[in-house]
Parts: structure tokens; C-alpha cells; sequence
């Protein structure tokens, strides 16, 4: 099986699809621009793309990859599989919001095929509001839903069970926001054959940068205190934490010798700590603190 | 065996000296006072002392504990030995300061015990300046060696490479600063005993606060630029880099479910990360970059 060659078409969707999220962004900014950033090693190359100080976004990130290789005996002991090469390609991508009142994004899709015929796509996306706003977190699941039932009914409520448990902080006994849908190793069968899973995450990629644009406009001119922000700066802290210390995509490309510089364009440009930040009752922090949950039902919350 | 009863012995002396670096600390701050945090949990007690907004530390914690339990075979597994109950006692202690030519300060002894008679000791101190002088890094290991050689000849050159080895940032493929000394599992052989052990802890410990102060006293009132605050804060950047993705005490911590704040009172108040941030040639940040590498010979640098 030539698996090099469909992962090429995939690849060439996807970095379509990269910038197309990179142009309907920078609308929505309206002030800054993505600058590419090309890349090349022994196992492929990718685009970073990065946008900093824009009117509402602070700090932007969408990758794009596609790399080949012979499969390690560390990536089959991760994987679980035995094959002798890889293609792999994807879009990840984390969007930064200066306005304490505009959630953190992240979108990521991806396909991974080895030369044994077993192949699978995998992604999600999640949303992490520094205030969490019922309202918006019901809007979010309600659309990831009809993308979601789109190809099949258990896809939403199963992938929405897997972004609590991997979008959590054991530590903390707290979720990295309102959740969203994560999924791996999605294959074809009777049901869902391999040109609607492509087209499911293609469907993801174009309504990630169309739903941030509307969290933009809806949040990115209210006015907030010295406190909101300081809050912001700790809801940050939290989402180093969860990247860097549980993150799987930061893991995998930590340890196969990736791009620090791409990989960690996820983290935010500044961020805080502070021991035992005091919350103040019935405060809109502790409100939101109480919704870090895993098992909400966000669309009749 | 009665190991519980000799750790409790370590575990007070440990204790005193907790008290004595928060004493000696807040002399050299001159301004703030070290809060005490005293908590209990189901394998035992500890305090976490802490250090806010002082005139020199912008946030220094030192923590102390003594626990008891059962040996689970998670443990056993990552320590590989067999035993059914064990007690450990330590101090960690970390000094983030808000000048940037004052360096970050890491310090830790503890002491091991398992039911089955197997005992050891583990520490270390290393040193993360934002802008290395060579100077005071040369300074720093000859004072680390005069203490190694008061017990044997090899510690220091050997405990010197397993802080290199240990404090690095493999996906930056830089150290985390100019190193110290690193130790684990110390044993009692024919040259040093157990009170030897013992008292080689003890002094690392009440050297530990008495080297921050003369760094402290000659780096405190430099003035500095915006560009040189934005430094230190992508330095602090690396810093949480090494501690969430890297520091064997924060993992050991998450995964018995320890103390989430206390563990975190290493993580500096803030941090910055920056896209390839851009290092003008022959720039000092340049020259601590290049600083930034193993087996540098400090003491004849």
C-alpha cells in the first residue's frame, strides 16, 4: 500500500485549510497579520504560522505538518502497533485573546497512516474561557454537536466524554475549561467511510476560525479591571500547566526532537502564579472555577 | 527496623533549618516575612513557607514535610525495590528574585527510608542566573566544592555532571542555568558514614541562604531596562518550562496527589514566552545563551 501518496492529498487539504484559517482570522483581527514560518527536517517540513499583538488576538498560532519516517521502537511501544514507516499530517492551532472576556481556543486535526494499511484521523477541539459564560459554552457544543451528528449520532456525546478526560488537570481536580470534542484513532466502518472522516475534519478546520471570530466580536471590547486581568494571567498559568505537563501533541514532539519554537507556540505570551489566589465568594471567579468540571451537559445547561 | 524513629530525628533537624533559612532569607530581603502554611494530609504533615512581594524576592518558597505510608507497587516500580512501608523527610526551597541580575536559587535535601533497612539521602542546589556572570557562578561551585570536599573528593565532580544532566532542557537543548551539584540514593560506605551523610545535607542547607544574600546584596539595586525585565521574564519562561515538563519532584508530587500549591511555589509569579525571540549578536543575552550548555568547568572558567 502506497500510503505516502494519500497521506500527499490529505496533506495538501490540510495546508489549504491552514491558511484559510489564517485568512478568516486576520479578518477578525482586523489589524495584525499571520507571518510564515517555513520549516525542513529529516522527517518533513510544516508551516508555522504566528500572529502577535493583532487588535484582539494577542498571540496566535496555526501549524501545519506533514512528516515520513521509519517507525522507532519508541513509536511503536506509544502506539501500540508494529510497522516499519510512517506519514503523518495535521493542523494544529491556539488562539491567545488580549480580552480577559474571550476564551482561549485550540483546534487541532490530524491523520496518521502507517505502511501497513492502518491508518486513522484524530483531532478536537476545545475551548477555555477565562469567565466561563453559559451562554457562549452552550453555542460552542451546540455547533461542535451538528457538525458532529453530521456523520454519526455517538460522535458528539463519546467525543465530548473524551475532551473531559484529556482536557483535565489531575492536579487541580479541575478541566482546562468548558471542554468541547476530542477524538483518536477514528477509522472507517459500515457506518462512516473514510471521505466522511476527511470531511469531518475538514468541516472542524473551516468552523474553528468562523466560531472564534464571533467569541472576537463579542467579547473583545468589554472593558475589565486590574483583577480580570491578573485572573486572565492565572487562567494562563493553568493552560501552561496543562501543556506542558500533560499535553500529549507537547509530549510526542518533545520527545521526537520536534520544533520547540513551533511546538510551544501554544503557551501565551505572559502568564501567572500565585500561591493560594484568594477567591472571593458568590465572585464571578469562583463562578467560573465551580464550571471547571468534567460531565457538564453545556447544551441544556 | 525502625526507620520511622530516625527520620523523625532528620525530619526535626530538617524542620530547624526550615526556620533558620526563612530567618536568614528575610534578613536579606530586609522587608517582607515569610507566611506560614502548615498542612496535614493522610501520609502526613508539612509547612510551605512563603515569601511575597518582598523589596529584593519577588516570590521565595521553602517547604518542608515528613510523610509515612505504604510502599505501593506504583512506587515500587518507579524506585525498583521491594518494601512495604516507608518515611521520607525534605526540604525544597526555591528564591525567585524580582531583579534580573539577581539569579534564581533552587536548594533541596531529603532523606529515604524503606522498612527493609535500605536508607539514602538526595539533594541538590543549582543556579539560574538570567544573565550569567562568570564571576559569581565561579564563586558559586567553589563554595559547593568546599562543602562536597569536606566529605570526599568525588562528590563534587561527580554530583557537578549529574546537575548538568539533570537540570536541562533537552527540547532546547540548553541547561536550565550554570548547574550545582546533584545527588540521589547517597549511601554510608567505608569513607563517609551516616552522620557524615547527614551533616553534609545540613551544611548545603545553611550555606543555601547565606549565598543568596551576597547575590542578593551585590545584584539587587542594578538598574535595569524594559528589555532586560522582558529577559528575565522569558528566562522564568524556561524555568516553568523545566519545572512542569521535566523536575522528577513536581511529577512525583502530581502523581501521589500531593499538595498542587505547594508543589507549585517553585513556578515564578510570572513568566513570557516570545516566538522566536530575536538575540542580537554579541548582545549579553547572547553571551548567557551560549553559557547555557554542560560541562562547563565553572570554577576555572
Amino acid at each position: 500500500m502506497n500510503h505516502g501518496v494519500q497521506t500527499e492529498d490529505i496533506a495538501q487539504l490540510y495546508s489549504t485549510l491552514q491558511r484559510s484559517i489564517c485568512q478568516t482570522l486576520e479578518a477578525a483581527d482586523g489589524q495584525a497579520k499571520f507571518k510564515e514560518n517555513r520549516w525542513e527536517n529529516a522527517i518533513g517540513s510544516g508551516v508555522t504560522c504566528v500572529l502577535r499583538k493583532g487588535a484582539a488576538i494577542e498571540k496566535g498560532g496555526v501549524n501545519f505538518s506533514f512528516v515520513k519516517g521509519d517507525v522507532t521502537p519508541q513509536m511503536e511501544r506509544l502506539l501500540g502497533v508494529k510497522a516499519s514507516s510512517y506519514a503523518a499530517t495535521g493542523i494544529s492551532s491556539i488562539m491567545h485573546p488580549a480580552n480577559p472576556f474571550v476564551p482561549i481556543i485550540h483546534m487541532n486535526v490530524r491523520f496518521f497512516s502507517l505502511n501497513t494499511g492502518t491508518q486513522w484521523f484524530g483531532g478536537g477541539i476545545d475551548l477555555t474561557p477565562h469567565y466561563v459564560d453559559a451562554t457562549e459554552a452552550s453555542h460552542f457544543h451546540r455547533v461542535l454537536k451538528n457538525i458532529c451528528d453530521k456523520y454519526r449520532a455517538d460522535f458528539y456525546p463519546q467525543f465530548k466524554q473524551l475532551a473531559d478526560d484529556y482536557f483535565y488537570l489531575p492536579h487541580r481536580s479541575e478541566t482546562r475549561g468548558i471542554g468541547g470534542i476530542f477524538f483518536d484513532r477514528l477509522t472507517p466502518d459500515t457506518n462512516v467511510n473514510f471521505g466522511q472522516l476527511l470531511d469531518f475534519t475538514r468541516d472542524l478546520a473551516l468552523m474553528y476560525p468562523e466560531l472564534y471570530r464571533e467569541m472576537l466580536q463579542s467579547g473583545r471590547n468589554k472593558s475589565y479591571s486590574k483583577k480580570q486581568k491578573l485572573w486572565q494571567e492565572l487562567r494562563r498559568g493553568r493552560y501552561v500547566e496543562f501543556n506542558l505537563a500533560y499535553d500529549r501533541g507537547t509530549k510526542f514532539g518533545f520527545e521526537s526532537n520536534g520544533n520547540a519554537e513551533s511546538i510551544l507556540i501554544s503557551l501565551p505570551s505572559t502568564a501567572a502564579w500565585e500561591y493560594k489566589h484568594p477567591i472571593r465568594k458568590d465572585s464571578e471567579e469562583e463562578k467560573t472555577q465551580k464550571l471547571l468540571q468534567k460531565g457538564i451537559d453545556w447544551i441544556n445547561h
